[in-house]
This record gives structure tokens, C-alpha cells and sequence, in this order.
């Protein structure tokens, strides 16, 4: 049995120990997914970027006609108690948000007691000067192209989910994942980028990607550091050709892709660039 | 506060109270929707085509490398228990199926200790004489086309959620998915079959269509009614101008549908005889 590393989960206004932190059976997210989360990275006991994990969780929630049960600000109180119980310097803090219980079928009616739950969890440290870098497998699961819900973080994650295991089985670190199109949309935990000369490219939003909190830094850090920043839809080939691919997520900032689907990806110094310019962010925010 | 409407569920193995049956907040169904269920049909005290729920069941359960913790015999032992103290002649029974407690992140490694989960329900009768009939909308949710998933009942089911809720805000009852071609695949809640002539259609279900239970006898009792059976791949507009549309689903049966975007759609005698065709079959089965 897996048990989980914080010993407090703050769940609906208590914090409580984390074997008792349960919800019921008849939660919707537990039955269909019919929720949200964010995953936010803690810098020196303090959750970074939360104002946009906060936004992304509210659209999300607005999107889904989800009531979200407390205030940004009660929200963040919330979290800093959690992260001062369980100690917190380094590490990962996840909101999760769910519809509740409701009646049984998809219908969404009558069901208007969220469930809200704060946990934390460990980080591994990620040093720019030498990242962790990952094997990439392109996915068989697709996500359907102009799918709204992709751009919210929601509980409904199987594709995600399985085109992990999916690489782990091959060998490889983590999942391209291609939408109906047959184009790129993201890594199963992460967006991704690809480098042409000076140009940044990423794919846009509506072929069916998450709108990550480190994708959009990057793409405001790009012009600073000497990149000009472009969204196109493109075959995985164009990875192959490119000048070197990256992936960025929360927890691990920026991640170097070594490899897709066996061959190996060109070596760039753009991710590092923008690696030690996303720390300085960091560090100017963590003051 | 929705409360259950049976007094007991089945929780791993126990028969505990409604309100003390909870799961981890640490469960993968809750966190990424990574399960798999099944609503099965109780006539007469009894679970209806429980092989082919079960069979339904363990085949999606492989594919997501999920383990199921009993036999077919041990659960439905377990089910007439349940249906048993719930004192349920007519009703439904919720087979839920989750990885558990895992690891944080996508990757289910380590997430060896199933939650498996039995409710029971009331269920609405629906007599073939006089049936329930549903207007029927086209939703902007649509599926990938070809995702694997598709066929199994997982627990990712937030499109579908979000269809629903769009047509009951509309005024319907039920909402029409297309894939990302285009293509009809399913309703919400059931499978959709339209009939030209004496023949019948469905699509594929390589279009992103769930392997219905009730789906499968449909289209196995056709003959014997006198219709011919075809899969095919159609946009929304021949549901339009075909001899009428019905949807098939465990709980209500047959569900002749009366309007699709609010253009009144033909009515035929078919899902009549069809649907008498599945009583006289529920009733051999039961006794």
C-alpha cells in the first residue's frame, strides 16, 4: 500500500490526518472525473505563481458551472497553514476541486456542494545547469482536436494517464500526445516546445492543449532572453528536424527532451537560457 | 444535501452504511478519473446480462492494466448480497472499479490495491406501450475519433457531464456527441440507432462508441424482428431525414427519440417491437 508522504490534507475547511482525509463513494469526481486540480510548485515554503493557478482553477470551475467554495485569499490561507503543518520548504501543492455528491446519471443537477482538498508533496529539485532530461514516446491515445475541457486542468485524465504507462512500458520518461489531427498538443504532464533557429514554437491552445502556468512564463520570458515565440500545428517530424525540443511543467520547470521515439533530438543551449531566466523569476517572487 | 436513496453499499469486500462508505483522497479515480464502471439493470431482484457487464468490465480493466480484486462469481455474490439488504426488487446496480491509492502524477506504477465499489439505485420503469421519449441535442463536446477508450465505461466521463448539462440547459433531455470528423457516435447516456426502411443503423465503434450491453442485443434481436442491421458512420443531418431514431441504455431499455435540435423526427413502430422483443427476452432470462 502507497502511503502518501505529508502526513496533513486540508479537506473542506479542516485539516485533518491523511487516512482520515476521505470523500464519499458517491463523489462525482470519483465516478466520473467531474472535477479540477492544479499542481503548484512551493519555493521556500511559499506557492509560486498561485494568481495564475488560482485563474485557471476559477475559469475552469466557471466552465464546468462548478461552485468554488472560498475566495482566492481564503484559499491561500488555507494553503500556507497546510504547507506550515506539514513543513513544507521544497515541494508540490495540489487544490482539488470536485462537484461533490450528486444524484446517479451525468446530469450535473442538484449537485452544489463541492468538495475542495488541499495536499502536499515532495518536489525533485530540477538544477538548470544540469536538468533532468527526458526520452519521449509518441502516444496511440489521442485527444479529440478543439476539445474545450483541454485547456482546464480536469480530473479527467485516463488519456493521460495511459499514455504514460504507455512510454514507461517502452522504456522512455514521458508521452507525446497528438490530437484527431494527427498534430502535436502536449506531454501527458507537460507542454512542450520546439526550437527553430531563434524561433520558439509551441502549439496553440485550441488544437488541445492544457494551458500550463509554465508555458505561458516561458512565453512571456522568450523575447527577453533573444527568442521570438510562435504557436503553430505540427506532425511530430517537425520535432525530429527542429533544433531541439523542451517541456515545461510546474514541478520540474523546464525539462530537455534527449530523444523522440528512439532518435536522438538536437542539443540546444535555449533551454537552459530560459531554465536560469524562469529561476530568476523565481527568486525575484520568493524575494 | 443529496443523499443516497439505498442504505448500504459494498466496499471492498464490506457491507457498511451509505454515509461511512468513503475512498482516499489519494484515489485515482478521484484525482484523474483513472476507473472503470458499470450500471446494470435489476429486474425482479436480479442483475440483467451481468456476463456481459462483467465481461465488459474485465476486458476494460486489462486494458488499463487494472486488477480486479474478485471473480465474476465472488461479485456476483457479492451483488445479491447487496440487493438483498437494500431489499431491491426493481432498481439498478453501480459496479465501480478504481486503481486506488497510487503515486502523485500520472504514472498508475505502484497502484497495486483496487477500490472495487457496489451501490444500488432506484430505476425508473419505462413502459414499451407508452416509453419515455427524449428530445435529443447535438452537443459542441465532441469525442476523438478512434480513441481506444471509447468502448470501455471509464471514469472519465466529463464530456460527457458537460453534454448533458448543455442540452437539459437548452431544454432537452439528452445531448447527440460527434467525433472530432463530425460523425455521430453516441448519446450521453446510451447508444443511438436510426432506422431507413426496414434497416437499422448504429455507428461503428471504432467512431468513439461505448460497447453498450443493450447496444449488443439490439442488434441481435433486429433479425428477428424483421430488420436488417448496418454500422455506419453519418453526420447529425441523416439522423434528420432517416424513419425515426431511438437510443438503447441498461436503465430505461428503449428510448424512442422525438426531436433532434428541435426538428420533430419521424415516428416509427420499430423501437415498439424492439423494445417488446427485449421485455419478452428480460422475462425468459428472470423467470
Amino acid at each position: 500500500v502507497i502511503t502518501p508522504e505529508h502526513p496533513w490534507v486540508w479537506l473542506n475547511g479542516r485539516i485533518v490526518p491523511a487516512a482520515e482525509a476521505t470523500v464519499s463513494v458517491f463523489d462525482r469526481s470519483f465516478l466520473y472525473g467531474d472535477g479540477l486540480f492544479e499542481t503548484i510548485r512551493i519555493y521556500a515554503g511559499k506557492p509560486f505563481a498561485w494568481a495564475d493557478h488560482w485563474q485557471r482553477l476559477e475559469a475552469g470551475a466557471r466552465f464546468l458551472s462548478q461552485s468554488l467554495p472560498c475566495s482566492a485569499e481564503a484559499l491561500a490561507g488555507a494553503a500556507s497553514e497546510l504547507i506550515a503543518r506539514n513543513a513544507v520548504q521544497e515541494g508540490l501543492l495540489r487544490i482539488t476541486l470536485s462537484r461533490g455528491v450528486g444524484r446517479r446519471g451525468y446530469s450535473p443537477r442538484g449537485a452544489d456542494h463541492p468538495v475542495l482538498v488541499l495536499t502536499t508533496h515532495p518536489a525533485m529539485a530540477n538544477d538548470p545547469a544540469s536538468p533532468i532530461r527526458w526520452r519521449l514516446m509518441t502516444s496511440r491515445f489521442r485527444v479529440a482536436t478543439g476539445d474545450a475541457l483541454s485547456v482546464f486542468k480536469t480530473a479527467n485524465k485516463l488519456t493521460h494517464v495511459m499514455a504514460r504507462a504507455e512510454a514507461e512500458a517502452a522504456g522512455a520518461d514521458e508521452a507525446l500526445l497528438l490530437n484527431s489531427d494527427g498534430h502535436v498538443t502536449e506531454a501527458a504532464s507537460a507542454n512542450v516546445f520546439w526550437l527553430a533557429g531563434d524561433v520558439l514554437r509551441t502549439p496553440p491552445l485550441p488544437a488541445g492543449v492544457l494551458a500550463g502556468v509554465t508555458r505561458a512564463r516561458v512565453v512571456d520570458l522568450a523575447p527577453a532572453v533573444g527568442l521570438r515565440c510562435e504557436e503553430v500545428s505540427v506532425g511530430p517530424a517537425d520535432l525530429l528536424a527542429g533544433d531541439g525540443v523542451f517541456l515545461t511543467l510546474s514541478s520540474l520547470e523546464i525539462v530537455p527532451v534527449v530523444s523522440l521515439d528512439g532518435v536522438g533530438l538536437r542539443d540546444s543551449p535555449w533551454p537552459r537560457r530560459l531554465h536560469e531566466a524562469y529561476r530568476r523569476a523565481v527568486a525575484l517572487s520568493t524575494g
